[in-house]
Parts: structure tokens; sequence; C-alpha cells
């Protein structure tokens, strides 16, 4: 490992979509990635200074937010420094001589069998496993090397791991893709940077969500994204995750957050850092 | 069966949390329960009539929101009917003369592990199955009959299936409520509705949700739950399920429904029931 060289905590396996999100934010950059089985272990090496940045996945466009992963990036106090959007298409691939009508048992990531609804209810009689990641599953159905054996994961997976595409384009939204946060101990900043994630909780009175949103409209920040989250220990309370468009360095956008921080019963900028809508119009 | 038994879908196995909400919700009243492995059974058989309601988890004050489930009930345009908050406690069950120690292998719905993460935290080495829900786990393991087997389910369970509780309130969060709905074809009301839940869609420009909070600020009704849900196909645009104090048959709540109405691409109202904070405060 050369100086420059950075540790890349990244969610998934070597040819999962996280793993493209990774080689797809850090092109060009020399990067030495340790993949996680749990995204609790890339969160961690990121807070405990083992790994320099963290790749997790935080939203698909079919199934909506990864609850979990938005715990722990408030937990572990993790920054955001950028954002990938990767398409997701999902194949169902098995041994290569395998057909469909072979394939009794398949493994995939619970995320790989939600956004595959519709197909799975065509085969009925599969039994299905959630496994850790998709291309874990990918690789699981190599080593196991038997032939009613399938797993749901992408492209890249099954040229990893030899498998053949027993079904292509699964997943039931043809428009369907991922959102990866790329996380770090402290913010980073640059000059495209024009979206701001942050986490605030409002004091439990009426109208306390709408005056807060209030500050972004008349400042001018469009909100693109509002997940509420349980505050544990706190029945019925919650955390808002927020993203918005702005600039951290922009003075009208720093009034704002100010005047919006006083009105918040907790507040915490996560970071501010470029969109990237993945090739989507 | 009578005139006067109702059919009830219900998610889960006898003995779980969800069947608590059933027996709770239709006390003195005769019902011929259905259970369900998934939530999708449920709705279905609710929508298309083979069963007159439905129970299902929405919500846990820990781990937020059951997204599959908003999702199911929008996709089979459910009604809600009522709302039954149960308090989860969570035991790790084992065989009769089963010990700790003995344990290697842990079945739960991924929501029990999830509920339970700090305990798990303390035993890294067990092997963590999820299964169909608590209750069928705890069924399971009292039919696998080993001893290094162990389930995540609720203490009815433990004496429904002849199991022993080998760690008591393993639950993270010792305050763990699950709110449950009680659906059904129609919208029902009754004098006691003090709860209004509907489903929001807003144009995509900025402080589209922000004008529509107003209205139930400016009514005085109390939004006390937000969840945001992607919109399969539009990428990164969302459905808003929301929760709101209020009485359709007020006139000033249904004066600021129609106001903010006409403020919606997607409006749809699912329910005016009864809230239930499960003995909370």
């Amino acid at each position: 490992m050369t100086e420059d060289t950075m540790q890349v905590a990244c969610f998934g396996q070597p040819g999962s979509y996280s793993d493209q999100a990774m080689q797809a934010w850090f092109r060009g950059r020399s990067v030495e990635a340790s993949y996680c089985d749990h995204f609790e272990e890339v969160t961690a090496a990121v807070a405990e200074g083992r790994a320099r940045y963290g790749v997790v996945p935080i939203e698909n466009s079919s199934t909506g937010g990864i609850t979990e992963v938005y715990d722990l990036i408030r937990k572990y106090r993790c920054a955001v420094v950028g954002e990938k959007c990767i398409p997701i298409e999902h194949h169902l691939l098995g041994l290569p001589g395998a057909a469909i009508e072979d394939i009794h048992t398949v493994y995939s990531h619970p995320q790989g069998f939600a956004q595959s609804r519709e197909f799975f209810r065509q085969h009925p009689a599969w039994e299905k496993i959630p496994y850790f990641s998709t291309s874990k599953s990918a690789e699981r159905v190599a080593a196991d090397g038997r032939k009613d054996e399938a797993a749901v994961a992408g492209r890249l997976a099954a040229e990893l791991y030899g498998l053949q595409v027993l079904a292509e384009n699964i997943q039931t939204n043809r428009s369907n893709f991922t959102r990866f946060f790329i996380i770090a101990p402290k913010m980073e900043t640059d000059e495209k940077a024009d979206r701001i994630t942050l986490i605030i909780a409002v004091p439990h009175r009426p109208g306390a969500l709408y005056h807060v949103l209030g500050y972004f409209f008349y400042g001018g920040m469009n909100m693109t994204h509002l997940e509420s989250r349980p505050m544990e220990g706190h029945p019925f309370e919650y955390f808002f995750h927020i993203d918005v468009t702005g600039r951290l360095d922009d003075p009208s956008n720093a009034h704002t957050l100010r005047g919006l921080e006083s009105m918040c019963s907790y507040f915490r900028i996560l970071g501010n850092y470029a969109s990237d809508r993945g090739g989507q119009p």
C-alpha cells in the first residue's frame, strides 16, 4: 500500500452493486477495498478510523430508504461526502447448463427479492432464502455447484462467479436505481457540492415540522427527500433525515440553516456534496 | 360459523404479537382467524373479500415503519378501520432443559433480530436465521427438538409451543411498541374516531410538501406521523403516508382536507378511527 492508497470499507462483495458504486465514485484514485457483510461493519470501520471512506446503499427507487443504514449513520455520527446512483438490473443466475425448470431454491439479499416481487409471484414453489448480499448469493450458488439453486444478482456478479443468466432483468420496476452514500468520519466538500444532508428532530407540538420546512421554502432550498426514523426510547417521536439543495458556504443557505436550527430539538449537518442522478433525466 | 362470526386474516401465527393485537381489538366479538405467513396474503384476502378484516403490523417504535405493509395497503387500496399498540417484549426461547451456552442457531423474524441488536452483539458466533415470524420461529424450534436452537419471540409463543425462556426482555429498547392496523375493504368509523390516515403525493415543485402541511397546521389538525414511500417507475418521487388528528364528519376538518386535496397530485383517505397508545402516557 502506497501512501496515496485509500482504505475503503464497502458493503457487499466484489461484483456487488455497492462495489460498482465504489468503483464509479473513486474512479482514477487508488483504493484498497475491504468488503463487509453487514452495514454496521462499514459505519464502525469509518467511525473508528479503520477506513478513510465507506460505501453503503441508502435508498432504492422502488423499495425506498434502507432504514437500518439511516440509523447507523446517525448512531456512528458519520459524515456524508458523496453519493452515487447506480441502475439496478437484477438477473436470475444459475450454474452453466442449468435451466429455469431445474430451480428449487433461490438466494438473494431481501431487497433483491423485494425488487423482483412480480417475477417471483410466477414461481410460488421456489424457496426464497434471504442472504447477505446479491453478489454473495451468486458466490454461494457457484460454490454449492447445485443445478437447482439460483441467485438474484447483477451481471458483474455473474461474470465474477462464472454463472449463467437464466432470466434477464427480473426486477419489477425497469427504472430502478439505488442511491449509495460515500461516508467518512468528517465532512468534505468541494466546488461541485450542491446538496446538503441533515438530521433534525422537532419539539412535540402542532405545526413544528411545517414551520421547519418553511425555512427551506423561504430560503430557496428545495427539499428532495424526507425520511422519518423512530427515536428509540421515545415511542412515536421521530428524527427526520432531510436532503435539500444548497451549499454551506452560500451565506443565504447558512442563514436559513441557522434559523432552522433554532426551531429544532436535534440538528446535525451530515454533509454537503455533489448530487448524482445516475444518468437519469 | 354463525352469521355473526367474522373472518379475520391475521399476519403471523397463533401466539404472535399480531395475534395479540387481533385478540385485543376484537375482544368480545366472534372471530374466525386465518393466519398468514406473508403480509400480502392479508391485504389480498381483505381486498378480494375472503376476509372481512385484516391485522398487520404497520410501525414499530424502535425500528420504524414496516415499509412493505405501507406499500401493500396502498396497492390493494385497503381501508384502515382501527389501530392497536402492543408492547413488544422479546425473549430468547429454547427447549425445556436447554441452557444459553447450548445455543448455536437462532430463528426470528428480521424485526425480532433488529429490535434485539444489542443482545446479539454479545453473541456474535450465533447463526441468526431470518424466519417468517417470531411465533413461527418458536414453533420451529419446538418442532426441531434441538437444544442448540433458539427463537426470539414473545411469552405467548413460549406458552403455546412449550418453550423455556433462556433470556428475558432481550429487546434493545425497553419501551418498545408495535402499532397494528386493522384493515378492511371499506372505511368504517364511529363516535370514538379521532385519527385520520391518508396518502398524498405532491407536484414536483419547491415547497409543495410545506404548503400541504400548512393546511393541517392552520386547520388545527396535528400530524402524528409522516412516512415517505417511493413511487415505482418515478425514481426519487414519493408518496407520503400521513396520520393526523381529526374527524371526517367535523366540518372544519372536512374543509381543510378539501383544500389540501386541491394541492395534491394523489390524495386518498384510508380511514378515520380511534387512536390507541397501548397504555403509554
